[in-house]
C-alpha cells in the first residue's frame, strides 16, 4: 500500500508498537512531544548524521533495509570514534508520498536488525513527507566516562587502524559497474531471509558492450562493507588511544583532522597500510589503484586512532578481540607525509570526499 | 559565492568561529565526532524537527532567516510543552551545491536570533548537499525536573490554551494569495535591518486578475506568526498542567492527542477561542471562515495543557506576565464535542495537517 493511504499518524501507531519503551533509561519514549531520559552519570557524547538520496545514496544501488542499517551504524560510529557507547537514537525519516509501504517497513528491518546489534534503544523522531528526495537522519546519544577527541595526539605517538582500508570504495565502484541483474542480487546481501548463493555477477566495463567475470566471494564482503557497515566497538582502544576518529571520509583526510586538531604533523608508512585480498582482486578486475582507495576512499568506518609507543602497549593491542589493529605509522612535530615501500616520500594532502565539491 | 566553491570544510570552520563553544555544560562543542555534554541532574528532554523544502516550506515564501527562526522555534516548542528547558541544540542542513552563501549565512542569522532568545547553545550538526530539496533538521535536548505528557488529563479538568489561534494558518493563506511585489516585502519582516514601513499590499483574488488591497498592519503579525513562530515560555504553566502539547498540526488534532493519550473525552465552547482581530480581518478579505482556521489550522505553537479546575487556580493562570491563557472547555469522561454559541453540538475530529495525506 502507499504510503499516502495509510496516513502518518497509523504509520506512527504502528512504529510505536513495534519499538515498545523498555525500562532502560528511557522514561517517554515515540508518542509525547519529546522523549524524557533518566539522567545520566556520565558524560553525554551526542552526534548527527544525515543520508540523502543523490548524494549519499542511490536507491537503485542500496536497498531500504540496507539503507537504514547504514543509517543507525554510521551514527554509531560517530560515538565510537569518541570512545563512547551508544544508547539511544531518534530518527528522522522523509519519504515520497507515493513511495511503497514496504519500502517503509524494509528500512525499519534494517533500522532494526542494527540497533540490535549496538544495544541502541529508539527513544524519538520525526516522519514526513518528502517532495523529490528521500532523507534519513539519525541523532544517538552516547555516554563514556572517559572521552577521546581528535585533539590529544602527541609527536612521537603511534598511529593505529583497525580493519582493512578501500574496501567501502571498492564496493561503490562495484555497484557502479555491475549490470542491474547483477545489482539485483547484492541488493538482497544483508535482507531477512537471504541466503549466500554463488551466483554469477558481471561488470560492465567503460562503456563498451564487454563485460567482465567477478566472482560473488569478492564481491560479498566489498559491497557489504559499503551498504551494510559495521561501527567498529572502541571501548578496549579507548583504554590508550590520545586521539581517535572514525574514517569517514577517506584515511588521509580523516588523519589530516587529527593533525589539525592536535596540531602535529604525521608519517605514514603506505606499505604497512591493510588492504584485503578482495579489494585488491575487484580493484585489479576494475582498472583501479587499491591503494588510492585505501587512502583517499571514504566510509570504511574503522577507527583511526593515536597511542603512546610503549613496548608492552602494541603486544596488549593487537591481541584485541576480532579487532585486527595496524600501525600505519607515527605522529610527527609538523611534517605531513607518507613513504612508500621504496623509501619515497609524498605529502599527505586531505584527499577524500568533502560536501558542496570544494578544491 | 556559491556554496560549491567555499566547500564544506571552510563553511565549518566558519561556523566554528562564529559559535565558539562557550563554558555552559558542552565540554565539546562542532569539531570532533560528537559533542560531550555535561551529565545532567534533571531528566533529560530530547526532540528532533525536519522541515523540507516543498513540504514544510516554500522558499518563494519564506526567507533563509525566516526558515532558520522557525526550525529553532518548533523544536525548542516541543521542550518547552514537556515543561522543559530547552538547553542544547544540533543541526543537520542540506543545501543545493549551486546555492548561494548568503543563502546559507541569512539562515545561520536566523538561527542564531532564536537560539540567543531561548538561550540554546549550538553543540553540533551535519552540513550536506542536497540534489533537489533543501532540507533542515534540528534535535534539541532540554531538562526538566518534572515533565508534562499528553497522557495526565483527567475527568473535570479544564483546557487552557496560550495566546490566539488561526494566525498561522492565515499567514499562509495571505502568502498563498500576495503578489509577487507584495510578497518581497513581507520577506523582510523580521531580518536583520528590518525596519517596519507600512507598504501596500496586494492580494490575487482567486484566478481573476482583481486584486485586493490589504493593510500591513493585518498581514505583518499574521505573516511573523506563520514564518517566524515563537515559542511559548510553559515554566509557569508546568507548575499546573495535568497534561500539555504545542499546537503545531491544529487544536483538534492536537486536544485529540490529548484525548488519546489521556483515554478521556473533551468538550469545547468554540465562542471562547481566541481569534486576533487581524486573523478575522484578514480571513473576511480572503473570504475564509477564521473558526476554521483556529480549530484546525496548525503551527500556531501554542500551549494546549489540562489543568484542575480549582477556584484560585482560574485566577493565578491568568495573571502569568505576558501570557494571555484562557480556558476553552474540560475534559470529559469519553465524548468529544464542541459547542458553538447557540448551543449546536459537533463532533471533534482529528482534523489538521497530516503527512502522507491519509483520511
Amino acid at each position: 500500500m502507499k504510503l499516502q493511504k495509510i496516513g502518518e499518524l497509523k504509520l506512527l501507531q504502528e512504529i510505536r508498537k513495534r519499538f515498545k519503551t523498555e525500562d532502560n533509561g528511557i522514561i517517554l519514549g515515540i508518542g509525547d512531544d519529546a522523549a524524557v531520559l533518566v539522567p545520566q552519570k556520565e558524560n553525554l557524547l551526542v552526534t548527527t548524521d544525515m543520508m540523502n538520496e543523490g548524494i549519499h545514496f542511490d536507491l537503485s544501488f542500496t536497498s531500504p533495509f540496507q539503507l537504514g542499517f547504514k543509517l543507525v551504524s554510521i551514527n554509531v560510529s560517530d560515538i565510537m570514534a569518541m570512545g563512547g557507547r551508544p544508547k539511544y537514537i531518534f530518527l528522522n525519516v522523509a519519504l515520497k508520498s507515493d513511495a511503497d509501504e514496504d519500502i517503509f517497513w524494509d528500512m525499519y528491518e534494517g533500522i532494526s536488525k542494527a540497533m540490535e546489534m549496538y544495544s541502541v534503544k529508539l527513544a524519538g523522531g520525526d516522519l514526513c513527507a518528502a517532495k523529490n528526495d528521500m532523507v534519513l537522519s539519525a541523532t544517538v546519544i552516547g555516554a563514556a566516562e572517559k572521552f577521546i577527541t581528535r585533539s590529544g595526539a602527541k609527536a612521537g605517538d603511534k598511529i593505529y587502524i583497525t580493519g582493512t582500508l578501500g574496501d567501502s570504495a571498492c564496493g561503490l565502484a562495484l555497484l557502479q559497474r555491475l549490470t542491474d541483474e547483477s545489482k539485483e542480487i547484492v541488493n538482497r546481501i544483508g535482507a531477512p531471509g537471504y541466503r549466500r548463493i554463488c551466483e554469477k555477477l558481471y561488470l560492465r566495463y567503460h562503456d563498451t558492450p564487454t563485460l567482465r567475470y567477478i566472482d560473488f566471494d569478492t564481491v560479498e564482503p566489498l559491497i557489504t562493507r559499503h551498504l551494510t557497515p559495521v561501527a567498529r566497538d572502541s571501548s578496549e582502544v579507548a583504554k590508550y588511544a590520545t586521539s581517535m576518529i572514525d574514517v569517514s571520509d577517506g584515511l588521509f583526510i580523516d588523519l589530516c583532522r587529527i593533525c589539525d586538531e592536535s596540531n602535529v604533523g604525521a608519517k605514514v608508512y603506505l606499505d604497512r597500510i591493510q588492504i584485503s585480498d578482495e579489494a585488491k582482486n575487484a580493484a585489479e578486475i576494475m582498472g583501479l589503484d587499491p591503494m588510492r582507495l585505501a587512502v583517499s576512499g571514504g566510509e570504511d568506518y574503522e577507527l583511526l586512532f593515536t597511542a603512546p609507543a610503549e613496548n608492552n602497549f602494541k603486544f596488549q593491542i593487537s591481541n584485541l578481540k576480532s579487532q585486527k589493529i595496524t600501525c600505519i605509522g607515527e605522529i610527527m612535530e609538523t611534517d605531513r607525509i607518507a613513504v612508500d615501500k621504496t623509501g619515497k616520500k609524498f605529502p599527505i594532502k586531505a584527499e577524500g570526499y568533502q560536501h558542496f565539491g570544494a578544491p
